[in-house]
């Protein structure tokens, strides 16, 4: 079994570990434009092979796992190489503007979108390890339009790895990951931000930083290059959660402005269930 | 020795442990406004004894971890209660109220001000465990206020336990404890809050939450009883950071919508650096 990873970084990094080890007889190719990340790659044994994308034409599984508008850009030539037999899936944090571009390609049924929840704040093929995604969520858009024989071979994968498999339209899926990740990490980079500025003018202020502030800004020290194109093809959906969370943060504002103290406790009490949902989030 | 702790949860809880262990000879006495967590905390052993405010003429030792605005209220009369040689300290997020609430009390000499920055979003007795405080910042304030022999006793004490030691006056630690602490939890509680509303009407929406989510909404378990009174001692530095950090969110959200993904990049590039700054952040 031929796989190939386009992207050698954390995602397809890690999810190639986890396939060696599941299938020994695979062998593990690797296409990266960082030229860097492949010979690391290869050198600490997430890839057994530098390919190029020429190469594709005796791939059995191609997993892309790099910056979503690169994605746009190169599936659809992707699927025109690969065989008729071969699965390609991406592992992008959007899916409706890369569904829609192959919406008409002749392979479009060799091709699944899916997106499993998985990760760090970190980045590179360094980053990549076992298990990243046992007991994660993978969600996968538009299995209709995929042919069931490499549906079954997808989720056959994505069993051994350890995920569990949730079907969604790709619009609710931009919609609805907007809040639970993509506002996250925006709340995160402009916390840092905030904090940085004025660390300018006071020093020491990291000093007196806990575990609390690192778990908040955790997330801004994630890829400026794999978020940006994340933010720019999920705009309106991540314009209109981040309208909600200043509308939130203003409103506890002005009542802090007029001392109404009690709704304030009432507003953080309303949202301490947030407990029980976490309990079920890895 | 007789230590006394006021508030038998996660901070003072988790302090007498270390003390316990630090000092085999040390009697520890819990008073807390709740019964319930008093049994706990007699129960499986963070306190040996239950006590009364009256009975603090016999301490050597008054551990004050209550929400601020209660410390405000009852603190002038436990300096009342001691003895001329009874150290007795408060660990709350903010100091310049209460390092004003008792400037002029003929007992100033007994009080030290400080703010260990450790803990979790755990509240309670068993939220209690040893070894919190190794490796922590404690932020000591006004430490000229208070007596030599007292000072010494103290810093004893944190040395034992593992803290590191910084001095500052009441109002710096108040403005810059708002950027590192109290907007965290104020980012993550909006955060949690926009993500339920949204919840109401999408369900299965934490489904497809991940441990980004999770690490950037931890801080909304906190304890809304804790947590008002801080926000309301320190409000108008809160208010301040509030502002800043909303400014940031706005200024990025009008990013994307003309469409400056470049400059979006840019902010989060220059945010980056945020690892090298947390690296020094258990």
């Amino acid at each position: 079994m031929n796989v190939f990873v386009i992207g050698v970084g954390l995602i397809g990094g890690s999810m190639v570990l986890d396939i060696q080890r599941e299938y020994p007889e695979a062998t593990i190719y690797g296409i990266d434009a960082n030229d860097n990340h492949l010979e690391e790659a290869l050198k600490i044994g997430v890839i057994q092979k530098k390919a190029t994308f020429e190469e594709l034409d005796k791939a059995d599984i191609v997993i892309i796992s790099i910056p979503v508008d690169v994605t746009i850009e190169v599936l659809p030539k992707i699927l025109t190489i690969v065989s008729d037999t071969c699965l390609v899936f991406d592992v992008g944090s959007t899916k409706s503007l890369i569904c829609n571009e192959i919406k008409t390609h002749p392979k479009r049924r060799n091709f699944l979108a899916t997106h499993p929840i998985a990760g760090t704040e970190f980045s590179g093929p360094t980053a990549a390890h076992q298990n990243l995604f046992q007991q994660k969520t993978n969600i996968i858009c538009e299995v209709e339009k995929t042919a069931f024989k490499l549906q079954e071979k997808a989720l056959e994968i994505f069993a051994k790895i350890g995920m569990r498999i949730r079907y969604m339209d790709a619009e609710s899926h931009d919609k609805h990951i907007a809040y639970v990740s993509h506002l996250s990490h925006i709340s995160s980079f402009m916390l840092g931000k905030t904090v940085i500025e004025k660390e300018r003018n006071e020093r020491d202020i990291f000093d007196m930083a806990g575990s609390g502030f690192a778990s908040t800004v955790r997330l801004a020290k994630s890829s400026p290059a794999m978020w940006t194109p994340i933010f720019k093809q999920n705009k309106n959906n991540v314009i209109e959660t981040l309208e909600e969370y200043i509308t939130n943060l203003q409103e506890f504002k002005e009542l802090m402005k007029k001392d109404d103290f009690t709704e304030i406790y009432n507003k953080m009490e309303s949202t301490n269930h947030i407990k029980q949902i976490l309990n079920g989030i890895k």
